[in-house]
């Protein structure tokens, strides 16, 4: 199978499926794990953070995450197209108590003005306090936001004693397509999460990485949330893989994302922003009727997963099992598609 | 003393003090009081709706609305200048466990496509639930939301099962700057909620009116959130002043509103947006640098409370108390200030 | 009517009723009602605290404390029939997000041995933090808690740094019986709450007192929840009379609930405990078979109410609309049932 | 390293790392994990239910439980000495917003009666509706609890319309011990969370099972709390491992334990009853003084892991990793620190 859908679709590779049978494990609820703390160690170092949590989701990171740093009541700014708003189930006012106050990104990046002028300010008692700013990078919808923006937002947080949280499921792909090491944006952040599935293909995991202190009480809330496992390490030992070995292969997803994108664009019938090709997805839609149905049968027949077109829009995700036959695969079926 | 900062320091009236000292009363937790009953009827006439419940406050009925149309982890569509927004101190993720999704207004009103494109459709497990839709009717910040915009918004919702709750702490002044009753506003809306106190001079205490069985639910949580209160008809009494007689003398606060701000207007030295004054508020900003510190010592030693600039904007606010002689010893203040 | 229900349904008295409607009132909100002040600063001067708070009832004022000790995750022992558990409607969870641990009480005296096995010692990730201890004083089961077991659960509070908190709805019948000032037992407990009706037959209100600090932060949270109030000097008013004047005369009660349960002791057919009568209430039950429709027909047919018999018992309580005439009524009308 | 602290420590078997390595794995948040699948499968037949729901951990498995069964201000009726009351952080209030109604067992069973007495009854606005009762079998403390109980209480609960949700962490040993299927305990309790570490020696994960509807809104309640998991087929496979092969050979642990027990209670200076011993726990203290650091030391220098005695009493815990030369070394480290 060729599977387009996302790069959450991603099988752990055979190096990890050994490193999962070989993992050296112990009670991690203990803090006996050995493998857990080497990630542990390993991510906070990537990231340039005094400390690291593994923890079972990117939403269970980005939730922790609020939670630890807001009290219930608290205001939290963040754009209204990112991934804590669209799909995480509403969390944020259920496990946080936190008024999430959402608003409109380019393209991902919140203007750090708009941002300034939600904070608030003073004691007065109807107004809740701003407990944190949250943003994401890369985007989830494939774009990497500047450095220069997450600088900025973040002077707007320090200067008002307001905090940062990135959600960074998708960090390295961002370092990767700045080329920068994944530190150099964590630095704009106070706490970062990331995704040790998605591009970096381990099975289940992520990582809150932040200040010491933070990490020790977002441990215990761990704890309460249903977080804490027993023998992790199983879980540890593809995420270090992950973090060794496949972090740096990113550049290959992205080359091909950028080369399916160049075919697609060239595809009569296609309307594709090579500018937003930044990662490892491709977003196009079709400027002529389409039929939808004959669309998803033909990609089926060629052995192709894809998610049909949403509001008009057709999402391709590259990874490490997207090979270059892989998109002459895809090129062909929709050549004819648009053929017919 | 020539208190301008809010109709919320509005005092009783003579004859609700009367009716305070005179109400029959009992204990409402035991649906005892005939006067809280009275009232709650009353309401629920005025609003054209089946069933009205008596709440300390306007943040209380707003949120208890929210709690009660929503489960935890359901989202709300909500303007982001809104009262439950501004200034109910983020009480919706805490007490309802509810996710704000907030949206830019035009002056209050919230454009219909943009409510849509915010509904959550279908059953993906990544997504909350559009649990409620919130306007504001008048807005906080003095304007009157057309009921086309209402109408609008409302008939979005109905398509997607989405209720409509309205903020109308001050839908009498909208329904007197509309020339319409309450309940035509009301009817765009499943549940309202609107004060006694702010123009209607009462001293304490608000309403929130929907379905019979919306009001027994919200009756209940009322009680849970420490909002059932025992000889209550000692507010209701004045309450039921409020809406049979101060209801109907709101065009007077309007009338005088905008004879302060044309006279306002017209002093160099004053900007001023006469279509803004819709209802009893009066929003003007200084184009010459004013001295605040001078500004307000003067308001003072003439007797006059209003609050400080924010943000370079004034707000004037007129009600009962504000007799043409008041607004006259404003206005020459302001001149004296300005002529300096 | 001879309303002995619960002393909840007391009307406001003649002096109550002049004062609403002469008080000098403010908008609370903005700290502006100095009838309101001088009510919350009364009420701390009698517990012996720094600062008090004007709350819209008394599950509002013990909800508002537990959520201001504690964070969420944190654990409360009280006893498992006290007020908290019994009759706020399962608050605790909702709204402070805290977890109650409830023991068996001594007739509302909780054993301090069996608190301190309940409290959390340690920092195991598995354990919450026991935020608070909650007593009941008088408890609403009509019993006065000794204030050597205040004392003693204080202190075993005190010896892991867990504070206190007093449901002291009726603080003052409890003073009373004990021949204390109400400063007495509140010296027991870090924040005290205390309701303005039921016997000192204000029509609605509670405070709050503790040290300056918890209540600025109630006072935030009070706003949160809803219980901020605009002109609620109609209300501080009658509250003053209730602590200036009908504070004093509960022994009044208490003397007509000992002479009731005298003469009821000595009805064949009645099982009666004299030394469970100790402040405003007498509870009993009938030893022979009685018809509840009989029963509850004659005492209406003598403009009696009482809530009928739950689980076999019985129980009248006595406030100052009940003289020793309605008490002559009441004897008579159980004497006949009995008889027949 | 013997390590007798507890089940939790449990390293997974040979057979389960090559499942791991060699599992059939997809995006389960997609529903497309065939092992996952399988899993949850077979552990809603194991335990006669329609559906079951595989979570991270024990903890999740049972708040997840708690807050998908009950509203937000319900009350929860569950043992003092429970693992949702002891060990889960105090969750219940923050996730749930339930209350819970803790109640003293007789060794982890409880009185049908006192819960009977505790179910709320009738509309008053007061109270909150009792939405859950929780039993806990086998206990935590080792004791299972016998059918007949279980039958009770269910059966209170059923004449109130509550529902009973069983913690059955270690069902599979309850079931060992009392010679029965697991279905056969699993038929008292609308719902069952049960984990695949602990004695059935998975690395990571619970099962929570139940009715159809029930398990589909845990599923994305499940998501909004973080536990989506991607390739969660590498948990599920040695999870089946532990259904289809480790859950056979309880009885040998509960062997080994009974073995242990009897060789310790013949120590002189050994409190121990044998009674206590149903599965794989050990439970016994010291009659003399003990010196803890040499008893710790002495321990630590023979290669045994154990928790130093608590309140005086020493839990030593048997599993797949406990062989009987394990046992001997344990009963002659004992004797001789015993023998000084």
């Amino acid at each position: 199978m060729i599977d387009l859908r996302s790069d959450t679709v991603t099988q752990p590779t055979p190096a990890m499926r050994r490193a999962m049978s070989e993992a050296e494990v112990g009670d991690d609820c203990y803090g006996d794990d050995p493998t857990v703390l080497r990630l542990e160690q390993k991510a906070a170092g990537l990231l340039g953070k005094a400390a690291a949590l593994f923890v079972p989701s990117g939403t269970f990171g980005n939730q922790l995450a609020l939670a630890t740093h807001c009290q219930p009541g608290d205001e939290v700014i963040v754009g209204d197209d990112c991934h804590i708003v669209q799909h995480e189930v509403g969390a944020a006012g259920l496990i946080g108590g936190v008024q999430l106050r959402t608003l409109d990104s380019q393209l991902g990046a919140l203007d750090a003005e708009a941002i300034r002028r939600r904070i608030r300010i003073g004691d007065d008692i109807h107004i809740p306090r701003t407990g944190l700013i949250c943003l994401e990078n890369a985007h989830s919808n494939g774009r990497v936001i500047p450095l220069a923006a997450m600088r900025d937002a973040a002077a707007v947080g320090r200067e008002h004693g307001v905090p940062l949280h990135l959600d960074g499921a998708r960090i390295f792909n961002a370092a990767t397509a700045l080329g920068v090491d994944a530190a150099e944006i964590a630095a704009h952040a106070d706490t970062v999460m990331f995704c040790l599935s998605k591009g970096l293909a381990a099975p289940v995991g992520s990582l809150l990485a932040g200040p010491v202190d933070f990490i020790a009480r977002a441990r215990k809330r761990r704890k309460l949330l249903g977080g804490g496992l027993r023998q992790a390490g199983v879980l540890a030992a593809p995420g270090l893989i992950a973090l060794d070995a496949m972090r740096l292969r990113l550049g290959e997803d992205h080359a091909r994302a950028r080369a399916l994108a160049t075919c697609l664009a060239a595809l009569p019938g296609i309307e594709l922003d090579l500018g937003s090709v930044q990662i490892n997805m491709v977003w196009f839609r079709f400027t002529r009727a389409v039929d939808e149905v004959a669309l998803m049968t033909a990609l089926a027949a060629a052995g192709i997963k894809a998610n049909p077109p949403e509001f008009g829009w057709m999402r391709l995700v590259t990874h490490w099992q997207i090979d270059d036959a892989a998109l002459d695969t895809v090129i062909t079926v929709l050549a004819n598609v648009l053929r017919r």
